[in-house]
């Protein structure tokens, strides 16, 4: 994030929890910059609120409490965003039945994939070790993969000999 | 490599080639340390020692123009070592025919863990679209998953939407 997110950007925390990527772009991003952040949660709602209080960041933060599918909704078509971060599963601490899925994970991506900038860049960590986790690390890994490669340019990270299933990142970055 | 090689640091270029990362590696260790470059083919050596002479740096470094798998004869079994790197596959511009091959890759693999310190990095980038490639990658893979995550922690980077075969990175980083 720190090698793309400028002063000035205009960023997204798709999936806020517990607020720490959000503080750490409205960092990245000061003053003349603006994260919008989404989490269908009211406790992540209210522990982000917390923490950007706390780190007096609050001001170039907008946080709605709705899914991130609605995202399309609330940024406009024209609003170039440089960098999102989703962090996938369950808010940790929270409820693990509510997690994030497939289809409204990938409706996201796709609103943000249309107001991406040049070198803009979509950051997921996938989980795929809980209930349902499997299914949308699939579904996103299969749709990441067959990006046209002349508009997007997908990296995958992962460790490789861990006994559980860890996270793995995918790093969609716009040509 | 920037990231783990520092001044005084003893590191291994186990495909010298035509000597870019050579000369990374010296730059990076300094005087104080000392880089072990191998290579089977005399054009590598040759393109090696001279972009070594170019940029004022052979005296940190000593190149074997033998297999890597020859390196446990070469470098001390007490040799602490911070960092190796390995380019699979032929040399760019050189013989496609020439090719770093399963066996003595996990060879010399194998004897650089043994020399390697606490977070000291092996690092591989992996060519699979060459004749012979896919079987090294495999090799090479199966081995880097099988490693006892409690010693190595082991990450793959890869491009994942592109139609040509790229290559992927492993880092086998030591606990």
């Amino acid at each position: 994030m720190n090698q793309v997110v400028n002063p000035g950007d205009h960023v997204i925390d798709a999936t806020v929890g517990n607020g720490h990527d959000t503080v750490y772009l409205a960092k990245l991003v000061g003053t003349t910059g603006h994260v919008d952040g989404f989490d269908i949660q009211p406790a992540a709602i209210k522990a982000t609120t917390s923490a950007l209080d706390k780190a007096a960041l609050s001001h170039q933060v907008t946080l709605w409490q709705m899914g991130h599918e609605h995202l399309a909704d609330k940024i406009a078509t024209d609003q170039p965003i440089k960098c999102a971060v989703f962090n996938l599963g369950y808010l940790p601490g929270g409820d693990k039945q509510i997690i994030t899925k497939p289809t409204t994970t990938l409706t996201a991506v796709k609103a943000i994939q249309e107001r991406l900038v040049t070198n803009g860049l979509i950051i997921l960590l996938v989980y795929a070790g809980h209930p349902g986790g499997a299914t949308e690390a699939q579904a996103v890994l299969d749709y990441a993969t067959n990006l046209d490669q002349h508009q997007f340019q997908v990296l995958q990270y992962q460790f490789i000999n861990q006994v559980h299933v860890p996270p793995y990142l995918l790093a969609i970055q716009k040509r």
